[in-house]
């Protein structure tokens, strides 16, 4: 009981950081950038950090925790299989159209892409998010993989994840740092601190606690489904049995 | 004998993963950037990035995977305890010198401090990992916390640990990537990809690439020692009893 309240109590905080990392990305980008176009100006490029923070962070996070919430351990986990796999197909599209948004803003302003650290590590972060939903799709919800190969490859899967969500984190903190000095050059500079670089900083924060929320309640071995426990390693795709 | 095997080979990714950063670093440092010297000129801003990575990220991932080598299982965990935390005190001890030479470069330079996202990640980490290194002292080495507070405490120390790591992380990927926009502005630009660029970024997806073998090592379960296992929560402390 007190670990079901425990786990709650973290889950209304992933929840509140969820919310404060969604309001600050939001707030940024359409009161201090300008709001929101698709025509090649800068108006283009504010959907970026909108829509790659609410895909390849919030959503994925909030998609990677899905099977602690003590309130999907019912016999039938296909609902939630199926509402795992779409909350991360959601996060998928919305990364992607995040980085159609910078590609076509900068082709359009003759602005070379990939060339920063910042692009490189969000590029590997969508391509591995990519091949882990369709790797994940293929393995654990089709019936193409035996049981035994799923129990072995659950483990890198989970790993595999939180990588991936540390690839985010990585490449929001680079990006809120590359584009505050982009923007913030003078009058006042970014050194000054003026209130864009405090919300910006902030969400840089916000973004890394939730990280860390999101890793504690993947590490806490009492929040596990039950039937995900290592002495447990029986899975069945979608397809094989749906009363799993 | 198998897992005994793959985490070895692990293991052995990890340190060649080691030596490649520490060689990309200091050679962008010493070649690339002209050297060191601590006499506020660019030089000595120089150390900053080395002593960095090669305290908050190697010598710290090296230190947190320690438990996890077989040779070390023996029953007497004392000698490993205190290695654990020396070579975690010396990480602090290179983070902490490193943070000095980038505050004493920008007094000298009437530049101001503390203003970046990278540096509030980077400031975040280094504070987190000393009250750590203090905390896991207190609790883990010294005779201060009865044994089952240290069993409740150690999944928070892990977890906390990992966290740091993914801190570490961010603020290396963020300061790499600012570093490159700062010196590479004109003849060739960043987005030109010159050698030192590519050097820049490849120490970058070397250090994600270490991330996520240090975390790979820690989440992996057949490869904790066996006395850390759920179910044998007895830990005791250096001055308690030192045949542990």
């Amino acid at each position: 009981m007190a670990s079901v309240l425990s786990f709650y109590l973290s889950y209304l905080l992933l929840l509140s950081l969820s919310v404060c990392v969604l309001v600050c990305v939001s707030v940024w980008s359409s009161y201090w950038r300008g709001g929101f176009a698709w025509d090649g100006s800068a108006l283009q490029f504010n959907w970026h950090p909108v829509l790659m923070v609410s895909g390849l962070l919030l959503l994925y996070g909030n998609g990677a925790v899905l099977y602690r919430v003590p309130l999907t351990w019912g016999q039938n986990k296909l609902p939630w299989k199926l509402l795992h796999a779409g909350l991360m197909l959601l996060a998928l599209i919305f990364s992607i159209v995040g980085l159609c948004a910078v590609f076509d803003f900068h082709n359009k302003n003759k602005t070379p892409n990939l060339y920063s650290l910042h692009s490189w590590i969000g590029i590997a972060a969508t391509a591995l998010f990519a091949l882990q939903w369709v790797f994940g799709a293929g393995v654990f919800l089709l019936p193409c993989a035996p049981p035994s190969l799923r129990g072995l490859l659950k483990p890198l899967h989970v790993w595999m994840g939180g990588g991936i969500l540390g690839l985010s984190v990585a490449a929001c903190i680079s990006g809120i740092n590359e584009k505050l000095f982009f923007v913030l050059k003078a009058g006042p500079s970014y050194s000054d601190l003026p209130s864009e670089a405090v919300l910006g900083n902030s969400l840089g924060v916000l973004i890394v606690a939730f990280g860390l929320v999101v890793m504690r309640i993947l590490s806490n071995q009492n929040w596990q489904r039950p039937d995900s426990r290592p002495e447990d390693l029986v899975y069945t795709p979608l397809l094989q049995e749906e009363n799993e």
